[in-house]
């Protein structure tokens, strides 16, 4: 069974979802700047980081030097597009709609994961590793910013969002395992992640502590 | 005067020492992440950053990427199961008694800091860089894992520990300049961080601060 | 039209600013050390950290790995023997005027930003990327030598610093981009970042911040 949009070349499918998906993680990120008191440096910076962070870490820890990120200008200049949107009309940005905006971004968390680990394989690292880095490219711009902004990382102690990217990533590794087309692979993963992460926002989930701390 | 561990490779005892090393910092960097009230999945991430930082910050500045801990899922494996062991017995993992504790973290310190130095020196960078990269490969992790906690890097202000790492490295270093058999080298690197560290423990030694600062 | 200093190659006279820069830029960082309270070896990381951080991130970015800082021995030399200098003698580094300092650090920054963009061209990477790989050059030790003292980062919410490696990186990228000779386009590059830095400290000016928040 082929990959359903037909008149268009996967990659290309896949490059415009990933430009959408860095456009709404830097607006979100850039968002956090100003209500950090960054000034418009500060500001295009958190974008910047929010949105690429991920995807370069990755790409220094499988080795795909320069990552591309760095190496294709359309992604800087998508997310700094982002962080500008935010400094010209953040009084716009927040009025989104708080559902919609998690959605979309359970839909940006969803693409980077799969993305992530499709790439991560495609590099000849162990599995164990693709899921790793799929979970990176879906979390780690996020763990920079709150870095940067002096916070310790959200994803470490709240909210089921980690391992929505890793359950997503989880499940494209095993099917490119199992030698599913790799369209197939990635919409799999995709739609798990999405769910997880939508189900967790709707049913107010979050990880266990270790009882007493 | 041939490696003393004659039935088996030096490397397959150095991997032995390695993986029990990485076990123990993954079992004590997710116990200070419980203390952090992290949640699971952030206590697997303490535990991992932990146990295998070092040597991929190692590993990218000396440009042997993919880093060895990403390629290899038998470090990942490890460090993963540290933080679980935490995870599921976290009571009992504080019961371990703290004399034992510093000395197996003593031992595990002095087989990184060597062991970085020694691939380091392996990748053809400065020997000066070469001493840098074993500190880094020892305590690296750690100050990865005090950034996502949102505090300065204990190695910085207090304690001897990354001295220990550094006069290890240089010993290392130095022995291996002077054409010493690789084993001997980083067997008198590591004694000379264990016993300065144990040192430093038992008579608490700390580095000085600038007078009136 | 040649490069005005006949007698020296281009490049030795770079490297000769260079290593001055490091110098200035590690004496500044470890002050910042002793005055956040570190140990000797603490003030020694972040003299190492503040001086070479920037040019580290930017080389591990282009994919020039081992990075240059720690391939050469002198640069990692050079920085601790800044943060050296300023653990015996703190009181005398902490005397020199404002005002020269200042000077000091635009001249700094308006070498490494022009400098990281140069090389960062010189790798293929995008112009829009090697204008963000000048100001990583010049700002990135600052950022990382922040984060390690547990702050937001000074570049992100104060100061026209960082907009000032911008503008340099741009000019020299478009420079280059216009077939300018190579030294003519850093140089200008360069005295406009120096220009723009020492002008915004001069007059206070502050980039502006997001309205209300």
């Amino acid at each position: 069974m082929p990959f359903p949009f037909k008149r268009f070349r996967p990659t290309q499918v896949l490059l415009v979802f990933d430009l959408l998906a860095t456009l709404l993680v830097a607006l979100e990120g850039s968002s956090a700047g100003v209500l950090a008191h960054l000034d418009f440096f500060g500001v295009l910076v958190i974008a910047f980081i929010s949105a690429l962070g991920g995807g370069i870490v990755r790409d220094l820890l499988i080795g795909a030097t320069p990552p591309n990120a760095i190496r294709d200008w359309r992604y800087g200049a998508i997310a700094l597009l982002g962080g500008g949107i935010t400094l010209i009309s953040f009084q716009t940005v927040q009025t989104v709609p708080h559902h919609l905006l998690v959605t979309l971004d359970a839909a940006g968390l969803a693409l980077f994961a799969v993305a992530g680990a499709d790439k991560a394989i495609e590099y000849g690292v162990s599995p164990l590793s693709a899921v790793l880095m799929g979970a990176t490219t879906g979390c780690g711009g996020g763990v920079i910013r709150d870095l940067l902004l002096n916070r310790i990382p959200a994803i470490l102690h709240s909210d089921v969002y980690a391992t929505a990217a890793l359950a997503g990533a989880i499940v494209t590794v095993v099917s490119l395992r199992f030698r599913l087309p790799r369209g197939w692979a990635m919409a799999a993963g995709a739609v798990i992640c999405f769910t997880l992460r939508m189900m967790a926002v709707t049913f107010g989930w979050s990880l266990p502590h270790v009882a007493g701390y």
